[in-house]
């Protein structure tokens, strides 16, 4: 064996010592699970939150059982506007049903869908989605519903991006995500929107299972007829997973309360509320839509009419900030929108 | 370094092989996993479904994301007979709330229930039992009412056994759903039960996260005064998870058809038709209560008149039969009914 002078020694230590030193670096910039993101408080509040609750000598640790966070869908982990996705899909199947429903030409809500007389939707009632959801959205199985959704999300285009609507998510929440289930929480999907249509695509564009997503639904019914057993889809509501809905639907179907909730509308206070307020640690975060470049801007950041969608109101603007709720700027915090994005 | 002659050499050689074949023995004897069932049709199934449905080479394989495996909980997991710990709980309840209700003295359905009169209380009908329910399990928030079944749970005594009822729970069954789980199955309790009930201790007594149990709710409202929100329980149903009802929660709750399902029950017909409807692999499974030696024998076992527990009636065993759903017989089947049997 060879011995080593002295020279050769502090050599060697001097290229550990470099080779640590890039290895480390080169390590920790590998390492930054949220690389979309800008330096800056909401970051940092992420990054804090994940230390503190996954640190067993930290106050605010929660049991891996407990790590929970929930999120809005519609302008949470996707583009809602101009409109919602599920709002496009109900439409195209009005367009695609309207020959077998002549009476729909003279027939209000459906008229105007079919005239795209966009004014008209705009002010479109509640009722009257209710009308296009029940022939949309029901008289089916189950599986055949999912059938429809599939096949809609392989063909349709949102506006402006002329992309298939699942590509418009947003790359800095699918890192959250991502980095939170790193550390043992469940991520929960807890929308207004359907379920049953969410839970279509969310284990594939957000690594969400179907049973991790929370959201509305309408009545089913079980028919068994020669011992071929469907689920038929019902035109009426059965549970609308929106506004104080959410905490309802967390505690309905979790049982457990989130220790982080991300929102971006009026829909998802009480969801934010809920959260605050149980022990532990808590993160609780809105996004902003204030970036017409390079998505929207809407709610208190312009000044577009709310439509149907409800969007962050300057009121809660104002509750964020009386409970000290992180307010996320798409346009500050964000590097990077959309996974397409250079 | 010694070396050894040929006679030591066979010598190890034979200790190696009486070595591997007592370790083989014990070895495989630590690794029943049913240790608490007799080998028979029943035990075999179980053995057999796990293997299909986890060995990538058979055509019975399925993705562990989706190795879902439902059980019922009331003469399932645990002793409904003679009355289901639920009601006890809510009789208990009436008694105990009594003093501030002097009216109930002369008021039904609680009257009988006062008066502990047994044959009344057996007449009961949906309607007087949703009036106990109303008074026993709304009008206060989820965290109270989950204190009182913690209270009641501690303290309460099942008849004939005097232990408590989280004790005469099924060991067979335990073992059956901790099997499944270290084959990557997870285990959902899908009760006509209270969710919010069963929720208290399924983790503790069956390995059941709250989040993995499906079952009957009343209706919810979320409340914040002062920035304290609590949902509060109100005294109306919101879904009914038996019957029909049971694959219809169990698409809403997780929206995966189940592999394995578990019951003993005319309410549990539709979620074991539901589970054989599916593709790939099934195991269909229903305790027959016959052994009144150990536990109860009711349902065709018997000639018990039919109380409100919905017991294994002859038009069940007819369809188990006909579908060839397998009927697990307490007396035959089972070594050990309860953890504390000898």
């Amino acid at each position: 064996m060879r011995r080593f002078d002295t020279y050769t020694l502090w050599s060697l230590r001097g290229t550990l010592v470099l080779f640590v030193a890039l290895f480390g670096i080169a390590n920790v910039r590998a390492q930054d699970p949220l690389p979309s993101w800008n330096d800056g408080p909401a970051k940092q509040a992420v990054l804090a939150f994940v230390k503190d609750t996954t640190d067993k000598s930290s106050k605010k640790y929660v049991e891996p059982a407990d790590r929970i966070a929930t999120f809005d869908q519609d302008g949470t982990l996707w583009t809602e506007h101009p409109l919602y996705g599920q709002a496009a899909f109900a439409l195209a199947r009005v367009g695609e049903m309207a020959p077998s429903h002549p009476e729909w030409k003279q027939k209000e809500p459906f008229e105007s869908v079919l005239a795209r007389d966009n004014a008209a939707m705009s002010k479109f009632t509640e009722a009257d989605w209710m009308q296009i959801i029940a022939v949309t959205h029901a008289g089916m199985s189950t599986e055949a519903f999912q059938g429809l959704v599939k096949g809609w999300l392989a063909n349709a285009k949102a506006p402006r991006f002329d992309r298939p609507y699942t590509d418009l998510v947003y790359q800095p929440m699918l890192e959250v995500m991502k980095y939170l289930r790193t550390n043992g929480f469940r991520t929960f999907i807890v929308t207004g929107g359907g379920q049953e249509f969410v839970r279509v695509y969310s284990e594939q564009v957000y690594g969400v299972p179907p049973e991790q997503v929370v959201g509305s639904s309408i009545a089913t019914t079980y028919v068994n007829t020669n011992g071929k057993p469907v689920l038929m889809r019902e035109p009426k509501p059965f549970f609308i997973d929106d506004g104080p809905g959410k905490p309802i639907g967390i505690n309905l179907f979790i049982g457990k309360r989130p220790s982080a909730a991300f929102g971006n509308s009026a829909g998802d206070t009480q969801m934010l509320e809920w959260t605050q307020s149980g022990d532990g640690a808590h993160l609780m975060m809105l996004v902003l839509h204030d970036d017409a470049k390079r998505e929207y801007a809407y709610g208190p950041a312009a000044n577009l009419p709310d439509t149907h969608v409800g969007t962050f109101s300057e009121a809660l603007l104002t509750e964020a900030k009386q409970n000290a709720w992180i307010v996320v700027s798409m346009k500050n915090d964000w590097k990077r929108i959309f996974p397409f994005d250079e």
